[in-house]
């Protein structure tokens, strides 16, 4: 199940971040540890000329970038924290506790750095925090397969099976659950391929791992109008239908050039002042590879 | 900031699954690819001679133990679905809507398959995902950096800085925000190391990376009583906080051994009948590595 996910994208413009101490951005750094650090054991360099279609790698120390009305900065450390803390504030929607309905007050808990959502009269905190999506980049016959959406966002877009993980279930186990539910196929997952964070856009990390069909059969499930294989040269990069299925679909093809499939991390942010539904209007930053 | 992770681990016992359709988990199988896929590009095998203290790698088809009174198994999926779906009886103490007051139900929604908590008033579904852990691990001078914790649980025990991910910031962010809440550290994100979830305990996913001091300068933060660097042979495995930490170092000890620092994927599952607070108690299933 993947109705919701993205949805911002679809719904939200950009502005230009707002600090509460600017200067703090200036301590963050994340570097790409083979230019950086030298090599350890088998780490291996990340080639530089790697240019993927449609994959902007910048370097920036921080966010240039936010989700207008819905984020804000915040940093409650100390004066010497190197760290800004962004907080939702779709905190300050929380009105009341879902265990005991009493209304909530907007504060930060002792011991604590950030607000939160305080019942006044059980005491419980309510914590919002990232969720994940998982899915499966399912290869067969050196072909993938691509799901059709039938559901909104992107109706009559292509994506890999994914959707948010559930509670008491693994992350391969979820993606599992995700590929029989949107393309009715039993796959075995193979190892993991790619983590995308996407911070300011739905709060999600997407977890996505290489899979194979555990036979060659497979349908559209609900969600889905149609799935189908593609040969990589016919992957359908024009009618995909979210950034997170661009960058994974690119960085596949790109591996599989230089001979070996890896893990990759990497944070996807949509560009300042493009349209939200242009998928290709991202940076993908902090891209680190094992 | 870590205050709460692992608490279940501490407050429940364990009891054998109940499945509502029990062959299904006949289904499930997640492999070690290297033992039942053909090498493609560089894929490496992972070798079956290795040896972790304190892991047991076993490869069941599903698991076999659960969190009692705290999590059931649902298929709400047709008949033919190789998935069996576990979720949250938390869900059921949800019993207000959060944004609006107003009682919610416990029904299915249209177009779902989980049991959801929905407002009787506004319509509004509450979903209920994994939270993510992340952490830094920390090499310097050939040594890692450790913490031993002011606060419960675990007070007084070894480990990696880590903490929930917020809403706003990647998973590399948190990891280093994380750090500097608990070690004063400032650091620079290598290279992802560890995804370990943890899906019958607190419904918890750990995310950790491997990291440099970008200084040497450390100090405990409010909730570590001290910090210190130690030497591979010195790391207090008998006084670790949790059973996160421990495969997370096996693996980086093993790892360095081998000569080559992995991506390694890998759930978490308490072994039944064995004392909560034993962290050795557990067996890392469905290790899959980059």
């Amino acid at each position: 199940m993947l109705k919701t996910i993205q949805m911002l994208a679809s719904s939200s413009g950009f502005a230009a971040s707002r600090w509460r101490k600017p200067h703090q951005n200036s301590f963050i750094s994340i570097s790409n540890y083979s230019l950086s650090y030298p090599a350890c054991g088998t780490r291996r360099p990340i080639n530089p000329s790697l240019s993927l279609p449609a994959i902007s790698t910048r370097r920036t120390r921080f966010y240039k970038a936010t989700r207008a009305q819905s984020t804000m900065y915040e940093s409650n450390m100390d004066n010497s924290s190197p760290v800004a803390v962004r907080i939702s504030a779709d905190i300050r929607k929380i009105n009341f506790c879902q265990w005991c309905g009493g209304p909530t007050k907007h504060e930060i808990p002792d011991g604590e750095e950030k607000m939160r959502a305080i019942c006044t009269l059980c005491g419980k905190i309510t914590y919002q925090n990232p969720k994940m999506v998982v899915g499966c980049l399912i290869e067969h016959d050196n072909k993938v397969l691509l799901c059709k959406r039938n559901i909104q966002p992107s109706y009559g877009l292509w994506t890999l099976p994914a959707g948010y993980l559930e509670n008491g279930e693994s992350a391969a186990e979820g993606a599992m659950r995700e590929t029989w539910e949107e393309a009715r196929a039993e796959v075995e997952v193979l190892s993991p391929f790619a983590q995308l964070d996407i911070p300011l856009i739905g709060q999600q990390t997407y977890i996505i791992f290489l899979a194979r069909l555990k036979k060659p059969v497979f349908s559209p499930g609900p969600e889905s109008l149609e799935c189908r294989l593609f040969a990589l040269e016919d992957i359908p990069f024009d009618s995909l239908a979210f950034s997170s299925m661009l960058v994974t679909l690119n960085l596949y093809v790109e591996d599989l050039k230089t001979g070996r499939l890896k893990f990759h991390y990497g944070t996807i942010n949509k560009r300042p002042g493009t349209s939200p539904s242009d998928i290709r209007a991202y940076t993908l930053d902090y891209h680190l590879q094992s």
